[in-house]
């Protein structure tokens, strides 16, 4: 029932989010013709109007303002620290609301939390990680933990694979282990966290194809906790790999706008950071 | 069954080893006797023969390796890198039994390999994190994994308590928690990780106190993931905490033979280290 309610609520913010981007279309348009109109204005009498100069003003910011919305609308505000108090999370919640992320990404002990403090903003998603971080916990806890999660109002599961599994040249058990936990996730989708820098490249892509072939929605890079993080060169290499299949999330180290906006040039359709808001207050600033 | 033929076996070498050391108190109330009777002799001859000099060395000789066979029994021989191969855990199990170390200790994964590789070894416990390294995940979550990993054939499970619970306050929650693990065990001994480095003062005794209220065989410092590790001073803490009601292991950072010596003499009962190997042939060399 609350799942129902959530997907209206989310229905409507895209179609808020829709017809807003129409509408600057339309504006951009508009402004285009009168930037051809004022071209050949300005061919016959070298200036435009001031009126005519605020309204192109005016469109740039607009554009502006929803790209960076656009932008915004990729990150899974993360907090995954041992650490975090209840108020933490909290925080969290209101940030993403505040600014606008997709999601939040917790711990799962934390999921019952989220879902009630944004239990107003039911268009921000709930992420929950699973095997977190090492991934080196049998199939059947994964799945168990997934179907909690889920059950406590997860709307999408962030999961590790079986490192060790893919070091045995296992792929079979990745992609058999990946699959369970797709279908415990019961059409919630699924991120596969392959922490890229314990990879060589081969591995890295076979098991990207694991996570595509069992029908996961993301392949993700890692998990901010071994090793560097996301690369960009790795992410545009899962993007040729998975193509159309499976989207793909950056994840791990991204702290700056500029890290950002560059995992976003290689492909990055989610960008899982903990930085968020200050990533936000840079482009806003910068852009 | 399995289970009652590696009681039984245990019970042989722990049989063996006392047998053995009763053998050596009775070479060195001998060497004593004939010490005594040698510094009397010495007194009117001024020498010992060199029969009984052999003797007394042979004595010292067996002392030191009793001793340190003693000390190498206190160890829990880790491997948890999420990418160790099989072939490393085969290995780990070879050492534990070539060294003498207390166990193996693993992630899940690895418990029914280890059953396996320790067929012929079954006075080699094996060990298993649960919701290792950052302890939160649910309750539930825990105590599944737990009761798998027994099923597995563990016969230790080194659990790490919920963080974020100890940050909130709610100590009834994580000694909540520890109690249906430790049911969840079924009797095999269950050792607490406090993640010591992420706490302060107060709130690592009262999670001790939780963990001993709440049935734990040990209380254990540190993952080995986060932080600095184990710390003498905070063993010692521990130890006058719980006293006798619960055993202390000390783990996280422990490399050499001089901070395992610091560790048992602050008073820990168990040492978990991937250094093992190194630690046991510099004791073999130095004591």
């Amino acid at each position: 029932m609350f799942g129902l309610g959530k997907k209206k609520e989310e229905k409507k913010e895209e179609d808020l989010l829709n017809a807003e981007a129409a509408e600057v279309e339309r504006a951009a348009e508009q402004a285009s013709e009168n930037a051809k109109d004022k071209k050949e204005g300005a061919k016959a009498d070298g200036q435009i109007s001031a009126d005519e100069m605020a309204e192109f003003e005016e469109f740039k910011r607009q554009k502006k303002i929803l790209e960076i919305r656009r932008l915004l609308k990729t990150i899974d505000h993360t907090l995954l620290k041992q650490t975090a108090k209840r108020e933490d999370i909290k925080k969290l919640c209101a940030e993403a609301v505040e600014y606008g992320f997709y999601s939040v990404c917790v711990q799962p002990v934390y999921v019952s939390a989220c879902n009630e403090f944004l239990k107003n903003a039911p268009h921000i998603k709930i992420a929950c990680v699973v095997g977190f971080p090492m991934g080196e916990n049998k199939t059947e806890t994964k799945v168990f933990e997934t179907k909690r999660a889920v059950a406590d109002g997860a709307d999408e599961i962030d999961m590790v694979i079986c490192l060790s599994a893919v070091k045995n040249g296992n792929y079979s058990y990745v992609k058999r282990e990946i699959k369970q936990v797709v279908r415990a996730a019961k059409g919630n989708p699924v991120k596969v966290i392959l922490e890229t820098s314990l990879l060589s490249r081969e591995e890295m892509l076979k098991a990207a194809l694991c996570a595509r072939d069992a029908g996961a929605a993301f392949v993700k890079t890692s998990t901010g906790y071994f090793g560097e993080g996301a690369k960009a060169e790795d992410v545009r290499l899962l993007k040729e790999t998975v193509k159309d299949k499976c989207c793909v999330k950056a994840s791990g180290g991204i702290r700056t706008a500029d890290q950002f906006l560059a995992m976003i040039d290689a492909g990055a359709d989610r960008i899982g950071t903990s930085a968020g808001k200050d990533i936000a207050d840079t482009l806003r600033t910068n852009m």
